[in-house]
């Protein structure tokens, strides 16, 4: 099969491989670029659609987050498709890697533009599949929702944040840089603030101003330590419930910078006092688990500042994998 | 105004910011050097006062900490002055930076002689401020603290201190050393032991001599396991309430390298079984809020060790502004 | 005392330091070669007896753990002997260096059959010490097992394992990798499936078939996440109860991949969603205090992926010494 | 003095020293921030400005070159006004920082008008000055030259470039982007390709269509191997001659990436086979000597990738420096 | 077209690109996979044969070097297939890459032999095709040799090094370690010791029985200095004229040990006093154009310990294809 | 026999190993700790005496210089005591290491006292040894010049430096620092300043003040440039003639900061524009050979801002056995 959607997406560059015997154990064994698939109408059914989004030159600061999707695809040999704490294998559902967006080296409008469009193509080929970009900076997630919204312009959208930030900075300053998804979808129209959840505030990473916008637009959020407070998974169950009795589809978004920066050495923007590991892992599961979450995201993981062991980038796998394992423990309770 | 503490202290090389519009919301455009203020009255009651002391060449291992106080003014640009988790704008405060300690290449007798003097024309000059030193190694501890006894020798001073050591060893070994501040203060009578409270011991960092030399000072201290058993604030409230019914004034400091080793790439002391971020967070919040703490500081934090995003570094400015968190929660709740 | 073991062992090229009057207060004062002693009987009785094993040819991937056992003792200079948290000096024991195995460079079989006669040479000599071997990789376990077994065929031994990983891999892909030590043990007759105990198994680093092995062969298990739930010391204490029922001796085996990543930046196999420090601590302390473990090993270290204030390679010195605090509280508690 | 160019150009946020005695032997207590000087006659006849041109957004690969500028000019304090060599004290002559560039975070044609009328503001105001810009990535050479230009739309413009590529890629693939400035100058009428000389060029680092295009333009250029052969001060010599019968004004780009890679461990681009230290410098300071050559820059240098004691960026000053020296040497001569 | 050589030797995972349009400017656009041609006619008639053989456990010390095959394919991206100085494209010779040796975790030997089976079956393959080993360590030179002679025993086979050391070691000490391979093969009867050409050997990197053994064995070798004395072309010249009077087939052994080693940061066994990369390749190109060298190899570079821009990976591949543009050259001028 | 220089000189930690057959053929085997020696006679007569020296507090900038000794006696498994250039094995000669001057931490005036004793008795009892120091920073070459001079009070003193700087900075700004060590001595009155001479000047790393200071005290000095007109060997020839026509005795000064900083990524003061290593090694081999330079010292060489195959450490440890080359040569020249 071609690549129907090209040429807005581009085919990666990994190699893929196809185990000798049939028997699929590794994550690079078992998810298959689009571009091999013969089988369209399994295509179509397929459970989940990776897109890479390698676009980080509207950070406000210098970033290789660009080189991120290369490196998830790369890790994908040191990770099984077995979880062993839930003992579902992945395997059993298909996983299609349509690619990357095609960005331009010195226009950043015409990139941001290629992600809406590949975005729409992609939540109007796959309808029944949970869609999940791999970034790339949070500029990104304005522009996955956009496309979302164009595809399906009937379904209204809510948001669930994990973020340190509320990335609600004024577009007038830097343009829509990655200080400003939120605000470029509300003021946009695309999603109400009160339809935006953010877990994870914390510390002197936030201006009083942003605050005052978010109150304004009735953004909802939990700081990391109410959170704790009330339990991450109970929050997050909180926040989906909220969320979906009053929105048809819900699109999370991870920013690796809610993660302390203990456990992110990779994360340029990440802060001390942030999330441990253990806490984002269970807040994402929670989120894999409910059936609006229709769409996801992982941002802002630099994989050239990361230590030799490549903590950071292992750990960006392993949460977009156990979003895969929620939303198969989902399929399976429905059976 | 004039540097009036000229030459004791030199003016920082770090370039302050203006905000255009008078809105200041991140802690460069807060902060203000001495130099430049033209409103002395103002500058007396400045809330708290910095004062750089870089001073590394007293460790006992070669280290880079004289490389802190400039790396802390560097990182303020990522730190908003407002503080989400307690709704607080800590620029409502003033916070003049009077520049770095001079210190002189190789007479280190000399360095601390300037850190005393400095410490006392702080404290006699700023009579209602806290005062904040940035080292720097462990040596400054002693350093600070006498010249605060020489500017008000009729009060008598307890510490706190966050540590995973005692730093009591023998001075005739290798002069006032980055491990001998506390048994300097004792031995030089302007502490007593048993007014000193150490918090963060644990594991294999101490020689039992050591400790055998704490008891007979009659030193306090809590492990780290016992402070965990009994909660990080209630140790702390604990030892603050002891302090102050027994001392004037309280001088807290923060060794970084209580820390586990995980939490303070940067910190060469640092070992594995510490405090985490958190621990330390809400120690220091609480010790803030104390009316007695009148001076703290921060040392042993080697930026060039540090790891590509600068977690280290970073963690030392945000125990910086935690601190005055506290103290603006105090000054608040006063009102 | 000649090196009686020799040419079994190499002395290692680490400088002992003899403290001038006889005060020992440091690690590196206390832990003696074996060459050194003149007092043979004593040496028979020393409680403990550490072999280097710098072999990791056997990785699968390239691999520095080779240089551990020599950043292992270089490491020694910061630490006391002195446990503060229990108030024990392991200065009271007498702990022995034998050195380390020597390896050839090309033949992969016979570095193994080193390891074998230099474990069943300690163990026939020193009856009544704990043995520890440093490693190394993985593949090293199976060979000091089987040494031991040599030495003692009447003794049937049981394995308690943390580990991120079941270590079950088929021997017949690459023969007896790292990937591969228990099974070794199995399919050799050594040690039974129903004797071996696995602490911290998580996510996705082990494929189905492997857990299907484990099954078979009725080895025992806790996940990461059950041990958390019921606790790690209780999960550890009802380890050892099952297999002091069962077997004469038992082998602590701690493969330092069952770490956090973020604990562990000089792991290479480490993985996000591991244990904290604090809990792996916890486990080897208590299984420290067992009478019936009378072995152990550590091994998957690599200095050489460490960041610049080697936490890593700090960690796995107090993971010994935790080890040897455990032995030591025994000991202290018999009497 | 208010900044006369404001709002085209940001001062910069280095802090220049004011020697207390008024002897001047640094380099950073020489060269002067223009924001600062109060004699506006003296400003308009200094020797040299320099301007800041922090933009790599617009490389075809992930680039830190932004953060040069501010390396550049913190680097200042580790060299003496005084060139040993030539024996000419550069202090004797004036130089201006006039600041940055100021960019835009997300729209790059912002950011490339921004340089133009930077450059165009500057040439128009100092009309005696050599100018200096320090990038940024090589997209900035176009701008620069387009400014010049605009400023002195009579005169005709000649360049001499040092550089390992032809930096004539096709601009309708990705833009005025890092390897385009030489074609967009072309193709934009402002310099004639036979009116270019590009010295450096050797290996496998340009495409064979680039060097039919080069060809077909007229570009003359001579490679590495050539340039030893005939001399590095006699090539370039010959090239400036050729210029100076053609044109009015010569712009001299350095390509930092021209540097064979062991030299410029923080140069993405620079390659093995390419030019010696030495080589460059001697290469340098003959272009500064010649009185037509009134602009140059310093380009595609990343700080974030140098090694540790930061050998390229202190190169990239030593190339600034030299520069100035042939400018020196000329205006000695002329006397 | 299946891989007839399979299962001696594994297909890559690097991915190569088909360019758009059919024409080939790139490296990775340009040479193909051996298991994607169809026309195999044309592909015994290849020029070049490339082979990865990503061995290095038989390394004395720890390395990384079995990671170069893959480094190596990645940097093709970064280089032309047009050569400046040149003016020649190699793209106009076909280029064959067969993928890499199948390498054994644990059993060295094994390893040994699937070298040896797979230079056998290339060798006997294409008969008329430079074969282009990619190490890898040294001790792999002596498999691909034995394997040539396997595969043409009746052809007499001479050798040209360049190497800091003679790699004459004594394989009883180490077995075929990567210090052994030049006595492995006069030990093994393959290549005569009068038939060994060393260039490049310095300082104190050979002990004196090595070079007694190379005087006994009749090895040739010019030191470094007195290479370049006579001239680097020349002395290779000689050398080769030297062999071609006295065997049928050359063998050129590249150990990028030979390098200064501040030429070559990412070689361990590199040194100071070497080869310059200038040198080398001059070297390399004039072993190129000599119709009797057959096969070559790259040896002993670890991309793990490069610097962040790979200097030294960028040189590997910069050699190959100087050796490349040497066969292309011969080529062009027997036509 | 015990070290009759206690307490002035601590035995280094480095362990020495003796070859099992007698057979020398590595530097570790070879240099032999003076605590060993029981022929007091032979020690004596050591053609040359290796002293620790590892001091850094006294340098201006942060710096790990003191951890070279250590990191100079690790290097030496890594060389052979054969120079295959000039075939002679250094073997031959016996070469005592007896260990570091004892070093305190906080008093930098008792550390410089400590060199000048040690250096002292090592001239007294040594008197026909070449006494070579392993810095530590440029500083103690002051104190191990006045060291020999307190031993020989009747020879004259004259000075071969090797640097980019003069070290003849006013001791009043910051005592005796490492940028001071010339003008200490002339100060001091133990060399006069036309009997020193300085080969490798450049650029600007030195202040017109000082050269002026140099002109004054009629220090004699050749630029790089101007000695590489001449050639190397023959400034250094010209230095040591003028030299020994003088004065009785050459002291020999290695700053490692003449070194080009391509050549010396672990010299924080190396420049752009210095000497290569062909250039310094022959300039130090040549210095080696003539009979009145009778003491050397090797400086500011960092091990811990070296990339990772350490390039520095090996090219200071080449220095130094380059320089012993030049002992032997001598020696056997004169037999």
């Amino acid at each position: 099969m071609k690549n129907f959607l090209y040429p807005k997406i581009n085919p990666s560059s990994f190699m893929w491989v196809r185990p000798e015997h049939g028997v699929v154990s590794k994550v690079h064994e078992w998810i298959q670029p689009l571009s091999d698939m013969s089988d369209l109408e399994r295509a179509k059914n397929a459970e989940v659609v990776i897109l890479g989004v390698p676009l980080s030159r509207s950070s406000i600061s210098a970033s290789g987050a660009s080189e991120f999707p290369e490196a998830f695809r790369r890790s994908w040999r040191g990770f099984a498709t077995y979880n062993l704490d839930e003992d579902v294998d992945l395997a059993e559902m298909t996983v299609l890697d349509v690619g990357d967006v095609p960005m331009h080296v010195t226009d950043i409008g015409k990139c941001h533009e290629n992600i809406i469009e590949a975005s729409a193509a992609i939540h109007a080929h796959f309808l029944n599949s949970k869609v999940c970009a791999i970034g790339g900076d949070h500029s990104i997630t304005a522009m996955m929702v956009k496309g979302m919204h164009q595809a399906k312009p009937a379904e209204t959208i809510g948001i669930l944040q994990f973020d340190t930030h509320f990335d609600l900075r004024d577009m007038s300053e830097n343009g829509p840089s990655n200080g400003t998804p939120m605000r470029n979808l509300i003021e946009s129209g695309v999603v109400e603030g009160s339809n935006m959840y953010n877990i994870g505030l914390h510390g002197f990473f936030n201006t009083k101003d942003l605050k005052q916008y978010a109150d304004e637009k009735r953004v909802n959020y939990f700081t990391l330590r109410s959170a704790r407070k009330k339990g991450i998974e109970e929050t997050v169950l909180h926040c989906l419930d909220k969320l979906s009795s009053k929105v048809d589809t819900i699109y999370l978004t991870v920013d690796m910078d809610v993660l302390d920066i203990a456990y992110a050495p990779g994360v340029p923007a990440s802060t001390p006092g942030g999330m441990t590991t253990a806490e984002l892992l269970e807040g994402v599961l929670t989120a894999g688990k409910h059936p609006k979450v229709k769409a996801m995201d992982i941002v802002c993981l630099d994989p050239l500042k990361d230590t030799a062991v490549q903590p950071t980038v292992k750990l960006g796998t392993h949460i977009f994998l156990t979003f895969l394992t929620g939303v198969m423990l989902r399929q399976n309770a429905s059976i």
